[in-house]
């Protein structure tokens, strides 16, 4: 499958798809940021999506277009969590099987969660496992479909809704910002955005720590970084899949980074401001736009908040220590 | 103005008016507690709605429905916080100027975002000073139009857009559990859900130390209460208005209260399950929903999450106690 045969039609169809399936997330805004950033900033709110993250629009969408033979057959999927979590929910609703492989370390909220939706589930170690491997040995032994967390083209188009969703609301954003992992909802983003006006720019952030895209997008081939230590859990890819490095190479205008600190600094900034609960994933697109909206054009900015699965000892130790770093710099809760 | 003279309709005409200027808050379910709960639950977050919390839904719509001379004049109005705030940004929405008077001790994240929108502040002692007195005579000294916290025919239509909304949404709902201060949430909730199928309850929550509502229902009076000291702060009236007193007494199905405990376990809970920010007043309603959840009739419920303006500080510390108490019957996130 050639990224040209992945359009902006098919996030439209897979937002048909998960009408009265997924959350429709609102989108945030806040008259002191406006102030502080001197622009229009809305924020899509995945963390309230079902599950907590926008996963569940890629992984539904997936699961819903599989041949129904295979689908009833189950399905497999590898993530730090989100994804998991999402895709043991679509196998939920279709009631079908489905087998989970996650880290060892994965947060234990998602944990939790996932083994509560009755997935069966496979832990590896981050630092020594290969989990591909992994998941196409058990997807042989148990005649599993294999939904990935990024590089399947349903699960593009289906990441792809929550910023087709947000263009709906504001039509006339002139940037959108979306954290980069394994880059499906980048790349969902932006064949949700093309072919609207031509100013509009979709943005990816990584962390700083975990930038295997931004650096394969300069160098023109996928590169393999060594496995990131971050607080975006959810982000700590070491190589860009092919699928979506071809579509962001294809339509992302850039992909900025940003330092751990700052990730925190944002969670905290979204908490202020807007009473969000980000995990550090969800946060690392906020904290992309405080670093570059000196250089975006004039106009209104969208941000995609896309998760908020943190537990509660892990959210207060990072919002406790960045409310302490910014207090010097903030500012009052308004909307 | 009489109670019949409010209808469904005048809940229908604000939502028109509210239509581009409110947040449409999403409903956010969660598997595991329905599991728990033994019946499908929806939360209506207000949380996420402009200011923090459902309030600018009445106060936008009372500015909105004055006569433009009138309007021009400014407005004036008395509240621990979120009305303040939400006639703030009324105010500032339509250029006219706005005078808040609201209690010495109110939470200072509320006091902060009411300056920062260009309000004038005038403060008063909770157990010393009778605000009411305060407003009329500002309001006399600058002609300024009063626009109370609840008891006002536009206020109640307002806030009931919230509700309106939750049904469009949801209409198979057999209750709506909704937060009671003044009363105007209550009010204009029954008024939402009045004609739609005779089985649909809207249930009002008060602090059992702020029970001034159920009190009064009970005698057939408003009856005045001490002040009362509780964490819901949004919630800590003495005595219901005459409008929504009649409009509760003739439409609510009853009125239940929650102790300060049991608000705090409902903050954790509404973390836990939803990652959503309540202020205490704001997890009123869901404290109620798992008091009197056995009782109620078979089939989904709701329930309005009605604000978030809570300082980081007292969140933490409400969550972290809460979060130990009810650890041994913690359950799993999960939507």
């Amino acid at each position: 499958m050639t990224m040209l045969s992945l359009t902006s039609h098919d996030v439209q169809s897979a937002a048909q798809r998960l009408r009265r399936v997924a959350v429709r997330t609102p989108l945030l805004s806040s008259s002191t940021v406006d102030e502080l950033l001197g622009r229009s900033v809305v924020i899509k709110a995945e963390n309230v999506q079902r599950t907590g993250s926008f996963k569940m629009r890629g992984a539904y969408n997936a699961v819903a277009s599989l041949p129904p033979q295979a689908r009833a057959a189950g399905v497999i999927g590898a993530s730090s969590g989100n994804h998991a979590q999402a895709l043991a929910l679509a196998a939920h609703l279709f009631e079908v099987p489905a087998t989970v492989v996650i880290p060892v370390d994965a947060p234990a909220v998602k944990v939790q969660a996932i083994k509560a939706l009755g997935a069966a589930i496979t832990t590896y170690d981050r630092r020594t496992g290969c989990r591909e491997a992994i998941v196409h040995q058990l997807a042989a032994e148990r005649g599993l479909t294999i939904v990935p967390s990024a590089n399947s083209p349903a699960v593009i188009a289906g990441a792809g809704t929550a910023a087709w969703e947000m263009l709906q609301d504001a039509p006339d954003l002139v940037a959108i910002l979306v954290p980069v992992g394994g880059g499906g909802l980048a790349a969902g983003s932006a064949l949700a955005a093309a072919g609207r006006h031509p100013r509009l720019q979709v943005i990816g952030v990584e962390p700083a720590v975990a930038d295997d895209t931004r650096q394969s997008l300069h160098f023109g081939e996928p590169v393999t970084i060594p496995t990131p230590v971050t607080i975006a859990d959810g982000l700590g890819h070491t190589t860009p899949p092919r699928l979506t490095f071809e579509i962001n190479r294809a339509l992302l205008a850039d992909v900025v980074t940003v330092e751990e600190t700052a990730i925190a600094d944002a969670m905290a900034y979204l908490w202020r401001h807007y009473r969000a609960a980000a995990e550090p994933s969800g946060a690392v697109a906020f904290a992309g736009l405080l670093r570059v909206v000196e250089r975006l054009p004039d106009g209104p900015v969208g941000v995609i908040l896309s998760g908020g699965n943190v537990d509660w000892t892990s959210y207060k130790n990072l919002l406790d220590l960045a409310m302490e770093r910014t207090e010097s710099h903030a500012a009052p809760l308004l909307r």
